[in-house]
């Protein structure tokens, strides 16, 4: 499995805009088997802060899922909305609840 | 919904024990209804680190299981498998998939 957390900031008082919008691209990934988790949360401790938490099938299945039109699309439309990247982290899950 | 994601370190060799640890914390935690996800994975850029990724109902739920009984083992039983603690964030999860 290939897991990743990332954070992007949204324009201050853009969030619920944001998570918005990433909550339509979690709804594009239903029909992705590969995908396994994608959750969106706000950040606690920053205000405009939106975390993106994902657990896929491989590495492959992730990087093939940026060419899948639905997603491509989302991309372009959302990137306006992010301010700017934070912390992102890679990670191999290993199992555990709801997955 | 709370969310939490933070990162701990093994020993150094430690990180296989410590993992088949946590995994067993999230066999018990498949009893509580309060928690809806809990994911423990490797750290892509360490090779001692563990990150785990928590979705609880509420944080109350979290909080509380932290008084159940065999979670309280497992806690006791795991510390000595940790070096130190890295980071640390607590999240508002708003939807997604697997949610």
């Amino acid at each position: 499995m290939y897991g990743l957390c990332g954070k992007a900031k949204a324009h201050p008082g853009g969030r619920d805009a944001l998570v918005e919008h990433l909550l339509k691209a979690a709804a594009a990934l239903q029909q992705l088997d590969g995908c396994y988790l994608y959750v969106v949360s706000r950040a606690a401790d920053d205000p405009d802060g939106v975390w993106v938490y994902e657990v896929w099938h491989s590495q492959a299945d992730h990087q093939g899922s940026l060419a899948n039109e639905a997603v491509k699309e989302l991309i372009t439309a959302g990137r306006p909305l992010i301010a700017s990247f934070g912390e992102y982290f890679e990670m191999t899950p290993m199992g555990g609840k709801g997955l």
